[in-house]
């Protein structure tokens, strides 16, 4: 078995989602937006897919990768990895992540399992938790504390038993006490039966976070997640410390399981984190949870993508929830966000199990994909 | 795919060796001995094998086990391990890796792939360091300085590029001015070219294993290994800070990948271990080395077991040797250590590469076995 290429497969859809000025997601009248598939070509093998990916990160790997056996992944992603110090920037590390799933596809169809078998996961269901786009100045959205509960008392109608609120981020009003409002209003809206999580900001200061985090304990939020820069494990150190919340963290340090590993050996915060595409891969990823699991730690996974939940289920410990979303009042998320698959995980009844079929699994809609190629 | 049954399998086969009063291994006449294999009975899938294991572990294990997709690893071990608590002394550690060795065993027949690659590992060759039996009271076996000198001239003509020596352990005198001169010697009489690593006792007081320490540094051995209770980690954080030839561990400390991670997070000693048997199996030591990589340590892999070696060529950093042996000049050790093998790697040019086959790659000789059945 043996790498032809790496490709870029790229297409045009309908997207009905636009970015903010600081690159957060709201909903948005249908605009032709591109999206992108990484290919791995085997000959004498399955070819892999993974969703995103990027095409100079792809180039870059192509010569790295062209000629090795695809089976070989601790070695190709050391080689990818160590080649990053020096293609900074196009090599970047959710580039390395998609590679990596993509090699697990191939793995996982020459195996004839899924990916989470392959690492040896079990397919029980995993509960998920509701997470909401972040606010918006949209009074039928998500712009105001009565959107919210609104909003959230629907998830709860749907079989929802957890929910994450991303609250308001810049340039939208972030301003604490708005914020604390809110988690207040929610919690009063939804009972105390619902977990509900808050994801917040990612740049306050230690004592905007300190006042956010002392309410969220006395509203028993489940974690407290990103609320300040994660380069400074000194800032994070010293809100654990202060507030009962359980803070979670390291989610987009760069640094790979090797930065968590240091946030694990010095107890920086409660709860760990890790996501396939932050840490470069199915394989990081595995580092990444066996070290929570070595200190007896909790590990909870981000993002939605289809690899992280092959990876959740083969987590050495189950993770409390699996996230799903980002969910938003005026965006169908079930109809919007997969225009390229078939056929996808969705939750029922409030958990998420993983696809059956060999590899990754993803269901390709090729007559879409094709028809909408573009260089 | 389920399973059915955890067999013991016990035949009698010839033996040339027998154990002192400590439990170490010397060459002896031939004795009936009793070898064990572990057999995962599978319906819908292949069976899986590993060499070892427990009959009274196995009854127990079988409990938690039939009915379950034997694929599902991560959710059996940790029901092992759990159970271990209750348990204690009969579902013991080196149990509880053969079964689950045994189950990757089925993963890599069901997936037509050596356990090494579907680890995501590669087939390369790994050196190999020659491991002599622990010395003993024969002028013409391992008894005296000058019959280890002997030895290890004969290692190094027959291509080995390093050798471990475990010295003398009770009952044989073990005094550390002894050990010091066997370094010595042994040093001078392969010259400064030859990797040399040091197993002795594992019961010397700190001042014991200074004194070793101190003169290994000088005669620059790459390791020391296990010579003082790993349940100290004091006792070994002291010395690696006193001497410089580099420490390693832990090897048989219990507590598999968590304990290890304590003393990964303490910087405890220089180089990290891991044995498949040690930690409960690959499930264990991928977590295990995993950790080590995480901090940037080193991690040498212990024994000489298939499933060892398809550990080491699937771990994120490659170790620097693979242990070979216990070798004595008495004990034809290709010969006489695998009488129910029909083939299995041997080391050649100072490298060892792994099996090829699909699962764990044991051929094994079924005749032989067989005719030699026991209950």
């Amino acid at each position: 078995m043996e790498i032809t290429d790496v490709e870029s497969i790229r297409f045009t859809y309908q997207s009905h989602r636009t970015r903010d000025e600081k690159g957060h997601s709201h909903p948005a009248p249908p605009r032709e937006a591109t999206g992108q598939l990484t290919r791995i070509a085997v000959d004498g093998g399955p070819d892999g897919y993974c969703v995103g990916g990027s095409p100079a990160a792809n180039r870059v790997a192509k010569r790295y990768l062209v000629g090795s056996n695809p089976l070989h992944r601790e070695q190709l992603w050391s080689d990818l990895y160590r080649s990053q110090r020096l293609h900074a920037g196009t090599l970047y590390t959710k580039a390395i992540a998609a590679i990596d799933c993509a090699l697990y596809d191939v793995a996982g169809k020459a195996a004839d399992l899924p990916v989470y078998e392959l690492l040896g996961g079990s397919p029980d269901p995993v509960p998920v938790y509701a997470s909401t786009m972040v606010g918006d100045d949209d009074p039928d959205g998500l712009g105001t504390v009565d959107a919210y509960i609104d909003f959230c008392e629907d998830l709860v109608a749907e079989g929802y038993g957890a929910i994450k609120l991303h609250s308001w981020m810049p340039p939208f009003d972030a301003n604490p006490d708005r914020v604390v409002r809110l988690c207040r209003a929610v919690r009063e809206a939804v009972g105390p039966e619902i977990d509900l999580m808050l994801d917040s900001h990612h740049y306050y200061s230690r004592s905007e976070a300190k006042r956010i985090g002392d309410a969220l304990g006395e509203l028993d939020f489940r974690w407290f997640e990103e609320p300040m820069d994660e380069y400074s494990m000194s800032a994070y150190t010293w809100l654990a410390d202060q507030v009962d919340v359980p803070i979670l963290g390291p989610e987009t340090a760069e640094g790979k399981h090797r930065i968590r590993a240091e946030w694990a050996k010095r107890d920086v915060v409660d709860l760990g984190r890790v996501g396939v595409f932050d840490v470069g891969g199915i394989t990081p990823a595995r580092k990444t949870a066996a070290v929570y699991e070595a200190f007896a730690m909790e590990c909870e996974p981000h993002g939605n993508s289809i690899p992280e939940l092959h990876h959740t289920c083969a987590m050495p410990t189950v993770a409390s929830y699996f996230e799903w979303g980002l969910l938003h009042p005026k965006y169908d998320y079930e109809e919007r966000s997969y225009p390229y698959l078939t056929d996808f995980p969705t939750p029922a009844d409030g958990v998420i199990a993983p696809p059956s079929g060999p590899g990754l699994g993803y269901e390709f809609d090729w007559d879409m994909i094709e028809g909408n190629r573009v260089e």
